[in-house]
């Protein structure tokens, strides 16, 4: 056993996935089993309960990231302290501030991100096939990107052809931006194209999903609130009305070369 | 217990992560200890040759996928069939071709996708924060994709903005694709944009990675091969030459609201 002197922290940041306990990697439960010191806002943290049992826990509201990152900082010198984090622990998550606030102050302790299932596979997966091409990951939130880039950026993947996965369409302050964006995205694609919204992806009873269109994406406006995810798909993508639910299929171009 | 008459089959495809078994969901990997049937070509199933004990195996190489998509939904129709994939099973995965095939034969069996880590998450872990904001992917391969589509796609991603993750980088047939698409990206982006390289991820001592800037990125053309999967930042990331080794961060802004 080492002696208390010799006893050196460790940092993680973790991605606990869409939701429930069943989708976080095998690694990533371990981590946080085992950790001790637990930090993250109530929603991530009420998500992954039932791993919470005798770690310290540090719960702090959606806003206060940079105090949670600073306090996750300090814990990890002595302590091997985790920050959670929705999705993965990269995409629109937590390994950004955390390292910053690492960095900031010389932080010298072993530092891993711990990756997880972002929304874009957990929703892409409840649809079938949407996402097997190239694809783009744009958020909506003006927050901390100005509106003009976040516009360049749309209309760039829309030409391009990506499939393009939507991250925060909506919030209390921004009503308009998912109306906003799908506009921009139709200067580019037909109407024709297939379109998935998915509520709370993989949390059992909790999901909900809607197959669609672009033309028609509109008028589920009032549906779509913060925790949707929004795949548009592009021309070569289709809807099948399978016998167990709608699915969609972007094909991967198997077709230009097989029979099938 | 349901008699042999009432038994339905049920395809699962099955996102398996990096190459790691801690690495797949607790979800995937109780999925694949039930199945009846495991199909997958020979790499997916080395990686997870210790989840393999009853369970029927149906092994091809690689180039069979529209074969072994054929006999998965063949086995679904009576039995609980899982076809393995390398990552996710949406991002350039095995659900495309096994629901297009699912499709073709009106498979009327229950048919779930289950989400992985895919590599641009294994590979940004690895690197720190380098994809903490709008990221595409866009693979190097043109087997199946007109050269000109990746490189549209490459111009279109490099001007607007976000962080590129290239997978499929390189094979024995196409040896310049990679040094093409780096020539690309360096139209829109300065030489001093970091870049992540990562050859397999998370996959305990065989992981290996480098971080180099846009600029230098060739000189570790010989380095980069099949397994490799790339980051490239935008103007706004740096390098972090941590005590505990170099990461790549990307600020999410909130360096512009706030003080740490």
């Amino acid at each position: 056993m080492p002696s208390q002197s010799e006893k050196k922290g460790k940092l993680y940041i973790v991605g606990i996935g869409p939701g429930s306990v069943e989708q976080l990697t095998v690694h990533a439960r371990d981590v946080i089993l085992n950790a001790d010191y637990v930090l993250g806002n109530d929603t991530y943290l009420d998500q992954i309960e039932e791993l919470l049992t005798t770690q310290n826990i540090y719960r702090s509201s959606m806003g206060k990231e940079v105090d949670r990152a600073k306090e996750a900082v300090k814990l990890a010198e002595n302590n091997v302290a985790v920050m959670v984090s929705g999705g993965d622990a990269n995409v629109y998550g937590m390994a950004g501030i955390v390292i910053e606030v690492a960095e900031s102050n010389n932080l010298d302790v072993e530092i891993e991100v711990v990756p997880g299932v972002t929304a874009m596979l957990a929703s892409a997966s409840v649809l079938g096939a949407p996402v097997v091409v190239d694809a783009a990951t744009i958020s909506l939130s003006d927050l901390l990107t100005p509106w003009e880039v976040i516009e360049k950026r749309l209309s760039a993947a829309a030409d391009a052809g990506f499939i393009i996965s939507l991250y925060n369409p909506k919030s209390r302050q921004r009503t308009s931006n998912f109306e906003r964006a799908i506009e921009i995205i139709r200067k580019f694609r037909e109407d024709s194209v297939p379109v998935g919204l998915v509520k709370n992806a993989l949390r059992g009873d909790e999901q909900e999903y809607i197959v669609t269109t672009l033309g028609e994406v509109l008028e589920y406006n009032d549906w779509v609130d913060m925790r949707t995810a929004i795949v548009i798909c592009n021309s070569d993508s289709r809807i099948w009305n399978s016998p167990n639910g709608d699915k969609i299929i972007t094909p991967r171009g198997y077709h230009r070369k097989y029979e099938y």
